[in-house]
């Protein structure tokens, strides 16, 4: 217990290796770390960069911009790519252990994030694959570390993960609802109402259950109508279950951390629970001993 | 009370007779438990013979695929009704009470998984045996065996349960609703707009108020169309109504199983879950020794 | 206050006035009372009347059904008609108030439910008013007596009643925004792109608000679409408000209801809120008296 | 402490300074405060007259409308906006800080209610005054007062305030999700299926996260089905967090203000709000008087 460190406080210096020192510590400081003003620096530049590498691609997606600003655009594009290229090789030259780094989720986003643009050079037809930079937006997260400064975040971890086998087992039920539902209209309707095939068939089915509804496929004949129609109502009361689930564990911890009962205790008669604003002990009358904010030390 | 065994744990080995000894109870074992280690390879294969079929039912609902693998999925499709008819016999030869469990709602599936494969031979002409494929989906259901498995599955159906009688309200409601709205755009729109009669009306009342809105059918008049705004708005506040009760039930049940009472215990009658600001022994009046932090220690 | 029945059980005896004695009672007797065999008859035929003659008007909407039907149609809806009217009269006749009856919600729709096929011969146009019989269906709430039987519905209702203020303030936040916003569109898209006026602009608004989504009228425009994507996060955030709401209300009074604490007291030292299973306080150790059932009579 | 005003009282007189006395005081009276008879009217006049102009806007959308009172409507339109910009210098007028009053949000709101129509004066050729009349809606926003009126609206606030940062972490990762999703289907689709860029892909993506569905743009390919049937089924569980996280908010604050502590007091130090179960005041140590009843009375 002594030798390890508080787990919550456990961040990348502990996964990836902090160097002892040198040019590497003071690199890593940098690039990993947010305490020093370069390091802060770094990491909003950082996601500017990135910010503007994703609104390069989306806009270079749209025709007519695509026609006007091609080779801006392209330029841009290599400027971005050798900057996280050049960004990736210094993670992974100032961490301790660079494998552990390389096969973690962001040193796999980061490595996703260059290798399009070099591969596209050999097979050019997949500079589509480029937009996979997208999911370096996912290190807003980590720059930010709003997860951190959001401690509510965690409650909605925690009330997800608690309520992650009840969502599993609502997901099979609702995976075998659709695929009756999608074999029932495929059967009733067929390939001439568009239902062609049992796949296009769950496909409806699931847009139908999600209250998406797009309309690309619908019912024609009064059977398949009238099924559907069933199904609208049980996918309309199954929408209140995952609500429900989630909604109740939200409640819950919601609860919990805000109504946390004092620990105090009266030194005479060993009651408990006393306000933080009590001065007595309420069961004996004996004086309670000053109140210590022992919540807030907790947090 | 003393013959009847707990009822939670009653499954098919009270419902259709576990037999005594000999071949038919090593069989019973094997198929219908799953404690020994063939029972559980058993219900394991099973589980993905089942799914096997279902793939290909799928699979063979495709037109391209069927044009190709035709061949191929016929002679899986008998492979499987074979493998499905001996398990069935099986079935009904090891348990004490076969009618009980023919008449079963797993033996009515597993019979009806079989028997049209069969019937397709003597008439060949039924529609190409593609209403004995949907057939064979329903034995799909089998998986939820899997609900036993899950605890929290229990208690989402304690939730349902305790909220049947206010869903069954509410969807009398419903239905009262989407009638009235149903034929009030039949009346307003017509048979011009694609309100070619009341069912149809009810339909898109229905697509309509599950927020579904598929919207192959819409208001095209003025009127219709402020009579469908009215209506939508009414369909959003109806849908917090049964997510409100489902939510409800939830929150509770799971408020009342996280905060169990503590386990202090009286060490006169030994009577336990004395709360923690009791000082003397609500059974039998002794003094119950000080609180000590179980809880704090348990978590 | 003596002379006052108990509100809750004031019924149609209280509001129409229940004759004295003679034919009168008798029939008021079998047509506003459940009580008696000859009650119960009537209610349970009167809603199968009902419902067939919903059943007639909703299959006489089918082009094909009225096709071949039409006469049989014309004369059930003459027969029930005339019950109808049979029933109405007799209503009006057994009560002491026969205002009070036409006055109130049941004795309108009564009426409704007859009148448009005797003003269908002055007026052969007006046949399609026969549907406001639909309305009849509500008598379903009635017959069943639904709302008593399900206590919890007056929960539901509850919930509704002490949440009104707050969803009526909803309402006109959900109206303004709903106004700018389809007028925004109008002003974006235009009428080319299906946008004819700000309310067509408001009906889009309004199912896209409510995730209805039919798709008739749809952004075209870049603007458009940006403004619809802002909304419809807008809307879906939204949604949570009534369903917060109401569903706050209802796992309150659900709490409410199922851990009323007991007022059982001490006699010794008047400590309060012992469980029901115990047999001494524990706040002082002297022996309660026994608990008796309060709850169960109080309600 | 002594000379500020209740902070929740202060309201226009403190922010743009009521006049000392003399006509401006009187003026003041009518039109920004709400006390005496004729401020009362004036305020309802003012929402009529808001209410008509809207209407007038609203109407004149309308293309048969337009063709025919076109003259009408304009003449109205006039008399609203001198109506309005008289109204608008007397409240210039009147407070002692005018300019603080010109730059508040209500301020500006009321300038660009009546610029528009002079505008237009000036260059006719503004596209026929429909920006005028889009502003002219804001105005609507002054009704937003009643938001004042219902003190729930306040509880609304609180609960969506107290959840703001969670919704706000909630978004960002909904973004995130949604431009993924947007790309994944641009790349699968193409522009050949309606998806001509990401831009596109985020605003389907969006439409179909929030099961609006408007089914303008569908996947069409198996691939694209396939991604977005699971996104239907993320989008789904993701509806849940929002309504939960506002929902849980909802129930405690609701729990809150409807478990209010008792008012017990004790007769040594005057302290309130000890519980029902407390012998001794834990503010001074002196015994309490045993407790009786009140919440039971008082409810």
């Amino acid at each position: 217990m002594a030798t390890s460190a508080p787990s919550f406080q456990v961040r990348d210096s502990q996964r990836y290796g902090r160097p002892e020192s040198g040019w590497r510590l003071r690199l890593y400081t940098i690039i990993f770390e947010a305490d020093t003003r370069a390091g802060r620096l770094f990491d909003v530049a950082l996601l500017l960069v990135i910010i503007a590498s994703v609104a390069v691609v989306i806009a270079d997606s749209i025709a007519s911009v695509h026609a006007r600003w091609q080779t801006q655009f392209q330029v841009f594009e290599w400027i971005f790519t050798i900057a996280f290229t050049i960004e990736y090789i210094a993670r992974l030259a100032c961490v301790r252990r660079p494998l552990r780094y390389a096969l973690s989720f962001y040193g796999i986003v980061d490595l996703l994030a260059v290798l399009p643009t070099y591969l596209a050079i050999l097979v050019p037809e997949m500079s589509a694959l480029i937009d996979v930079r997208i999911l370096r937006l996912l290190r807003v997260f980590r720059i930010f570390k709003l997860a951190e400064y959001v401690d509510e975040f965690g409650l909605l971890g925690q009330a997800l993960h608690a309520s992650r086998r009840k969502i599993f087992v609502f997901l099979i039920f609702v995976m075998l609802i659709v695929m009756v539902m999608g074999t029932l209209l495929y059967v009733v309707e067929g390939p001439a109402n568009g239902y062609t095939s049992i796949p296009v068939g769950i496909y409806w089915a699931i847009t139908t259950m999600t209250t998406v509804g797009f309309g690309d496929i619908t019912p024609q004949t009064d059977l398949g109508r009238v099924i559907a129609s069933a199904m609208m109502l049980i996918g309309w009361g199954t929408l209140a279950v995952p609500t429900g689930i989630v909604g109740a564990e939200f409640t819950l911890r919601r609860a919990a951390s805000s109504s946390q009962p004092t620990t105090r205790t009266c030194h005479e008669c060993l009651s408990e629970g006393h306000s933080p604003r009590a001065r007595f002990c309420s069961d004996c009358g004996a004086k309670l001993p000053p109140y210590q904010h022992e919540a807030a030390e907790a947090r």
